[in-house]
């Protein structure tokens, strides 16, 4: 049986739910990164208010910090951080690849050394399976082989070929259990090179699949045309996720192209960067305009921010450097997020998502 | 009518009840920190839930900025940082004569440069009853000149003598209204002087009376002692705040001395440092044996923190440097701190306050 339950869609945009083993998710879903077990700054309870059900945390920094043994001594990844929801981990790969020092790739796996201690390391297929299976996360994904943007057709081919080679390991290498696992799709922005391996990730017949070493530099528009092609050519009862993506325009042009699930930083880091995200576009909580405006960030918001606080007030915290600023504008970035998706759902279970698309688009270019 | 109605008696100690024109307030009472209009890291909704009623900001800070036009605008201290309940400010004479630059004082008030952009600022008696009037908070406190610990006799009077005179001139400065205006006794570490300036503020029937210019590097026996002292001659049907003070064992000592009221940033300034209060003493999060400690921070605490974290967790957050470990430290300090008082004024109210404060104290030093 698929972990994905079809509601309706919309030309390619679809809305579903996700079946796992805590809880049914609604999709398209944006997803509030919790890399270290912590949504920078914010409480579980909190995001569970927001009506948050699906959170991601990073196999390859909690491996190195607090370690795997650690949190499956806690009880897994759930009970350590005290999440009721649903978790996805990232195998890692892209951070190996981004953050760790020294590190060099071959079949076997990655050789790597930490970047908080300078240790050697290695993940392999089979070890990151072992490390989220040890992190009891509800969703794992496979380790992938993440080629940067800017390489040839014959380098992303490479690439990609590993990546599937990794993908067959990993499948044979995971034990039976509620845990869902996806598979990755490289190719960087080869249509042909991309479609095969949609092609031949989906003869694995994973639960799910995720598009990887996109929104990595390679511009917007080549990135949107790879997600078209994808979800022209997956399998069809079975979720999409986005990796790493992204901004509420991203998500928009995502959605319309058929995809299910998306995860980024953006929310809480331009909260840090006293950027708010609303339904009219971005606020710069350090313009000088800000001090004296008495409005909540968004008077079309229903979150406890918009309801208790003021745009003086937040403006206020940031100058001051209290830490209730990026706190307070993370929570309702992420609400804003959510509802993003949660509001393009609605509109494609009623039909009506490219008119909702286009009058959301317009409010973001309309600042008040 | 006194805004404090006593409950009880025992020895010195006192429970009462303070009467504010934001609610009523058990006594004895422990006030969080919210210099700048934000308790550090913690929204106002969450500093309700652990039954918190009253806090305290600073009219230094908050003058310089956003200022107390723009908070007047907001519709007062209350509305601007949507906290419902009390608010004691503090006059900002200690805040100028530790962190302005280029403070001079003299019979008129202090000339300072301002600590964030160095300009040049006058705060009379008559000044800083204008400000906290725009502030709007419940009790506001009147200038007092902060003499250094350690000065002779001769310097301790003339800056006590100069304290109780403009406690006269913010006297005839305040407008009527529901706002109560406390005094400051200040005399360093002189007994004489100490309970002359008493008996001189008493006679000017302020509605509060605080103890200033303690635990400023005197030592903490001729500190208690002072208190002590003080709260034997001051009226006993005034409240008595003790300022910027303590520890928790500073409050078990200074509640048997007949102190109604603290403030201090120990609780949250100790959670940044990843030292957690507990009855059994402090846990400091960065020992090594936190790592694997699934226990919570304190098994006899009822916060939502010690129900939902282990210490593990908390350990964990601090090394990944989350921000969500000193905000939920913060949180349960400031639950241990209050429930302190708390559990104070039960056992005041049952006349077994001498029995409890040992059996308290000797918890303290008893870790697990």
């Amino acid at each position: 049986m698929s972990c994905l339950t079809l509601a309706a869609r919309d030309g390619a945009a679809r809305a579903g739910t996700l079946h796992t083993a805590h809880g049914e998710i609604p999709t398209p879903v944006f997803m509030p990164v919790g890399t270290q077990a912590s949504v920078k700054g914010l409480a579980p309870a909190e995001l569970t208010r927001l009506n948050v059900r699906l959170i991601l945390a990073n196999a390859y920094h909690l491996y190195l910090r607090p370690g795997a043994d650690l949190i499956a001594k806690a009880g897994g990844l759930h009970a350590f951080m005290s999440w009721p929801g649903t978790i996805l981990t990232d195998s890692g790969g892209f951070q190996v690849f981004s953050l760790a020092r020294l590190s060099t790739v071959d079949d076997e796996g990655y050789h790597f050394a930490s970047h908080l201690d300078g240790s050697r390391h290695t993940f392999t297929p089979e070890s990151v399976v072992r490390i989220q299976e040890q992190l009891r996360s509800d969703i794992a994904m496979v380790l992938d082989d993440c080629a940067p943007a800017g390489v040839d057709e014959a380098a992303a081919r490479a690439s990609a070929n590993r990546t599937l080679s990794w993908a067959r390991r990993a499948c044979a290498a995971i034990q039976p259990s509620a845990q869902l696992t996806f598979a990755i799709v490289q190719g960087s922005t080869f249509a042909g090179l991309r479609r095969e391996q949609c092609r031949a990730l989906a003869e694995l017949d994973f639960p799910g699949y995720a598009l990887g070493g996109l929104w990595v530099g390679e511009g917007r528009s080549a990135g949107l045309s790879m997600v078209e092609l994808c979800c022209a050519e997956l399998p069809v009862d079975k979720p999409r996720y986005l990796m790493g993506v992204g901004t509420p325009e991203d998500l928009l042009d995502c959605i319309a192209a058929g995809v299910d699930m998306f995860d980024c930083v953006y929310p809480t880091r331009c909260a840090r960067h006293a950027l708010a995200l609303t339904t009219r576009g971005r606020v710069n909580l350090r313009n000088a305009s800000m001090r004296d405006d008495f409005r909540p960030l968004d008077a079309d918001c229903a979150c406890d921010v918009c309801a208790e606080f003021s745009r003086a007030y937040l403006a206020h915290c940031f100058r001051a450097e209290e830490a209730l600023g990026p706190r307070l504008v993370s929570l309702h970035n992420i609400a804003y997020m959510s509802g993003l998706a949660r509001a393009a759902r609605a509109a494609i279970v009623e039909q009506r998502f490219e008119a909702w698309r286009a009058t959301c688009s317009a409010a973001l270019l309309d600042p008040v």
